[in-house]
């Protein structure tokens, strides 16, 4: 059974392959409040994957090892796996679904790893991967359910408690439980009157279900951008540990995750993907009980498709309000585009865009739109925008686009 | 004059307002070579600039604290002078361009600076940021010819030898030249062995010319989207410095920035904003000696507008060849789609938009354009697809959208 003496024999093993990520405190994130980010987005492969992996790795036999390792994965996992392999110079075979972004594939491919691109979803990876497993007697190596996989993760905690001895909560984002298990259970041993908090997104929140009901659960289905935290059931393992050492899980929804992605960005320089700002996101949006604490967020990742994040920060830009939308009726007589963007100049907004057009299928033949995309500071000037223009006469057809 | 007992006394100061950024190993962004990130832009206020108007702050007579101060910036050194004074408890007087982005007026304005909106450019803010100086006597603080500013940059170096003793060469992004300036001053006392590297943008290349013609001139007009190096004229002092302790100073274009910017995010996690990304530029595009060698690029700061961010992406996106456009000229006869879109499949790339177009003005009328956004994994693999196409009798129109 896991326990801390393996929690630091990994923080010994790992001085070789992972970096000790920094803390970093940020006072803005939420006003009042030290919030320390734990910066495994800036971890070797882009997140925290490759501790419990490269751990694993290095516990296994020699004869195990001259087998190769096998792993399953279109994400974090997948790299972590690959460089660990590469690390420990045995072969590695990872099998990712072809529907996974290009970007992935390289990056795992660059550790040296053969990759076996399986067509469909991540189940007929999994099933391939399973059926060459039987073929070769490699070793398989499970994301998440595995004691020495979460003794690796697990060093993340001892690092948090060693950089920040009074910390008094720990908020972690949950997919299959394997980093929350192994920071709960080092915390806990060593501190156990700092809180540990779990969060998941909305759309795939199988450990809140099941650690809510006492029980594991199987969603039917589950979805999120959060993509590195779509798991349909927790481990056994991972669940039972949850259930012992951690205080509260919470969820948060994609626009949540979103606004948290854009913050990261804008407030503190860092890349995060979904999984990794699901921590932020819940102290962001008041999930969580944490004012006047001192509170680590863990940053699990950073391994974001970069189109993705230009569609993200679109959103997270609409969502805190710092670009709206308007679509404004206008009788079609001179003078109103001017009276508009004086309005808009005077609230000290900045327009980025406008069109005018006349009239649509279902309008008066006079009537014209006035669509108007423009930088505001937040909701409430936005709002502030639209009664002014409201107390000229004019009417708001809709806000968004 | 400056020495290195001022540059340590700033360190000491420094303690209690700057973090001590992490220097980040990279073994991805220069094939073969070790090159280490300093992170400024986890700095606090997102760049180095607090290290500089902090200690210039710090070394005001209570006379002149009591003054109060005023600086002039669209960008770091308005958020660096502003926390500076705040924590020292002193009035700022800060003018800000009119033109200057929401984001960045709104963030000097948290850390309680009084903002002084300026209708106009730069220059208009500058002349009304002197009239104020007359009018109120107050502490000009100058963004980089400055000892004890320099002397506060200087600070990252005495961190780069410590985290890196054996740190070869270290590059460094350049505006007016503050930076370079202590960076450069502090390492040659400690480590003459060490090479120091500057950079600019092409486009506002003031101190690279002037170190090349060894003489200060003054360009006629500057432009570049790496914002914060936007400057005319060298300092006196950070001229004379750089004369004397910089090996030698390069170019990167507004393109190589971008790359450059993009690659800090996709592999590294990093925000970085045009002038904080042009060092890893310098070395991304070999216009610096360093292979083989232990290299520190200083990433010196991520305060980039989010909406320049986007654009930013997909400018370089392209310019790596991972986003690529593409019109192939059809003839309007069933089954074409079919096959083009089966070669590109064959090939691995990702197909993100199709418009399918029945022909322009100066075609002929069966012709057809089909246009098609692919997600590529370099411009060798682009080209390979193109050639594949042609094989196959296809014409392609062009390769730009």
């Amino acid at each position: 059974m896991l326990n801390i003496e393996t929690i630091y024999d990994a923080a010994k093993v790992l001085k070789e392959a992972a970096r000790k990520t920094d803390l970093i405190l940020s006072k803005t994130l939420l006003e009042g409040n030290e919030i320390y980010l734990k910066s495994e987005n800036l971890q070797v492969t882009g997140s925290f994957k490759l501790r419990g992996a490269y751990y694993k790795i290095s516990k296994l036999t020699q004869e195990q090892k001259s087998r190769g390792i096998i792993a399953c994965s279109a994400g974090n996992h997948a790299q972590g796996v690959a460089l660990a392999a590469q690390k420990n110079g045995i072969k590695a075979a990872i099998f990712i679904p072809a529907t996974a972004p290009i970007s992935k594939v390289e990056a795992t491919r660059k550790y040296g790893a053969e990759i076996k691109l399986i067509d469909g979803v991540y189940d007929d990876a999994y099933k391939a991967a399973c059926e060459y497993q039987k073929e070769t007697g490699g070793v398989f190596i499970h994301p998440f359910d595995d004691e020495d996989v979460i003794a690796g993760q697990g060093t993340i905690g001892l690092e948090v408690l060693e950089q920040l001895p009074d910390v008094d909560d720990v908020v972690v984002p949950i997919g299959g439980g394997g980093l929350i298990s192994g920071i709960a259970y080092a915390i806990k041993q060593l501190k156990p009157s700092c809180k540990i908090y779990g969060v998941q997104a909305q759309g795939a929140g199988s450990m809140y279900q099941s650690f809510l009901n006492k029980k594991i659960l199987e969603l039917p289905v589950v979805h999120t951008f959060a993509d590195g935290t779509a798991v349909k059931r927790p481990g056994n393992l991972t669940f039972e540990l949850c259930s012992k050492y951690v205080d509260d899980i919470v969820t948060v929804t994609d626009d949540e995750i979103a606004s948290a992605i854009l913050t990261l960005m804008e407030k503190q320089k860092l890349v995060a993907e979904g999984a990794g700002a699901l921590s932020v996101a819940a102290v962001m949006f008041n999930k969580l009980p944490v004012s006047n604490k001192k509170t680590a967020c863990i940053v699990s990742g950073g391994n974001i498709d970069v189109n993705i994040l230009s569609r993200v920060i679109n959103r997270g830009l609409l969502k805190t309000g710092r670009l709206s939308h308007l679509t404004i009726e206008l009788l079609d007589k001179p003078g109103q585009l001017k009276e508009v963007s004086a309005i808009i100049a005077e609230y000290g907004a900045n327009v980025i865009r406008v069109r005018h057009n006349q009239g649509g299928e279902n309008t008066d033949i006079n009537d014209c739109f006035l669509k108007i995309s423009m930088e505001t500071k937040n909701s409430e000037h936005f709002e502030e925008i639209q009664q002014a223009l409201m107390r000229k006469g004019y009417r708001i057809a809709s806000n968004v686009q």
